[in-house]
């Protein structure tokens, strides 16, 4: 049992119809690998930060058997930094600062203890860094899981598709889906992607759910329909953290296992958006989590007996 | 077993992406009645036409078992007539022209044999007529669904109010729920809705498929991801009716038969956007909407078991 998650570590400024945040931590390995925590208790990150970053994130990822041994800490340098307001119905958003900082020379190394790591998960980053890590390992994982977003789609689509064809699972969202594929019917997008390398495509569709692909099947998963939505940022990193640590704790990559690891994942977004930030996730218990997997099986179970 | 269905009967001129129809028959209570004609062998509709409409589309109502004693045919009138375009995406439309014709004077009358109908279905109509049918029956049916939409919250929200007090379920999509409750949250929405009147709410989401709610209860179903969808007109109605449909002809009103219905009337949507029209509905066989029933089981069912 083993997770090795690529991304950024970061701090975000987020401004949503509810408040504003500024320089929360944030980042996609930093989603990822708190929600993959629920379940797997052997995960390590690979990335880059400044030595403007808390000790005591640091410190909450390691009471929760974060290994950090792959995130380098740059002297002198400034944590990746981002700021976004989304707009009034929280499903879009405009970026109003990038600031690269140290990620712009990234470097990633993998620690010799994750060199054969049965899980990896390659967050949002440059494909060519997702590539890198790729390389390292010293046996292929038994199942590669790759996040990418738009950006990468306009200006590298060359060194994406290359990338994409590395990885098992891809996931991106609807609007994404419809851009790499040039298609606009998910069916269609699906099938298109599939064929680029990848055996499984997951599309996340925020509010409305997320449908899992393979070359046969289709599954799809709600969202839990919530009371307050307070900040979608980071529900996408949550759900990919808590479907691959449900995969890396029950090593179980059947469709059958994906279906429920993606019931798991909706479960830990569903959480992630009720406060600022990786707030929430720090809070919430393996029970917690296991109360919300109820909603969902009332949501969404029915009972047909078929003729 | 039986359902009256009050609502209009029509013809449309469609513009989608993929082409245009002129002048094809449509209206709410053809949908419906259409819809649940799979289910219920006992469906009158209550409705009004002009001259001008097609014989042909009486005898494949009548060959369907669909009673149109209550279907006043206005000499030397025209039948209502709508036409719209859809965007590029198929979730939004512009309507170009609406010509109420013999609508424009409808005093609904109820046919005898359907003043004790155990379902009544109220299409979307001017809540008044929507009240008259209500006030005619001689018995208080099991289940009153109605449906409406914005124009009516803007132009009468008073009327429209007072109907909504008097019926069991109200149909609506998620841009009226939150225009009629002023509250952006589906959760919230629902909450206040309940309170106008209605026991059960449902939440219509076109390609994100429905919520229904009562005061204690949410269930979702998805929408069955297609690979074409050719024409959206009537997917509302064609749930709508294969909802009330299933639901007379099981006679079983508790929520869990709810779910049901609503898969059997997400099933029957699915079919009607597959062409223009009402076309694809005059195709489709019980049979078919079986086989369809067995994708929507295995597109959403998963197996996790509870601690």
């Amino acid at each position: 049992m083993s997770l090795l998650v690529v991304g950024t570590v970061a701090f975000d400024t987020i401004h949503t119809p509810f408040g504003k945040v500024e320089k929360t931590v944030g980042g996609a390995a930093t989603y990822i690998a708190l929600s993959a925590s629920f379940f797997t208790k052997n995960t390590g990150i690979v990335s880059v930060i400044g030595e403007d970053f808390p000790n005591d994130t640091l410190s909450e990822l390691n009471k929760r058997n974060i290994n950090i041994d792959g995130l380098q800490v740059i002297k002198g340098g400034k944590s990746f930094y981002w700021s976004g307001k989304y707009h009034e119905d929280l499903n879009n958003r405009d970026t109003l600062i990038t600031e690269l900082n140290v990620l712009a020379d990234f470097n990633p190394i993998v620690p010799k203890q994750y060199l054969d790591a049965d899980f990896l998960m390659l967050g949002n980053l440059t494909p060519a860094i997702q590539q890198k890590v790729m390389s390292q390992m010293k046996k292929k994982p038994k199942l590669i899981v790759m996040d990418t977003m738009n950006f990468w789609m306009e200006a590298m689509p060359a060194e994406l598709a290359k990338t994409i064809a590395m990885v098992d699972v891809l996931t991106i969202n609807d609007a994404e889906a419809r851009q790499l594929s040039g298609e606009y019917s998910l069916i269609k997008a699906a099938k298109k992607i599939l064929k680029m390398g990848p055996k499984y495509l997951i599309i996340k569709k925020g509010e409305h759910g997320a449908l899992l692909f393979d070359s046969k099947q289709i599954f799809f998963a709600p969202a839990l329909p919530l009371e307050d939505v307070f900040d979608p940022t980071g529900a996408g990193d949550s759900f990919a953290g808590g479907f691959i640590g449900y995969l890396d704790k029950t090593q179980d990559i059947s469709f059958d296992n994906m279906k429920r690891a993606i019931i798991f994942g909706s479960a830990a977004a569903s959480f992630c958006v009720e406060k600022f930030g990786i707030d929430r996730l720090l809070e919430v218990s393996e029970d917690d989590i296991h109360e919300r997997i109820k909603e969902f099986i009332s949501l969404v179970q029915f009972d047909i007996p078929l003729k």
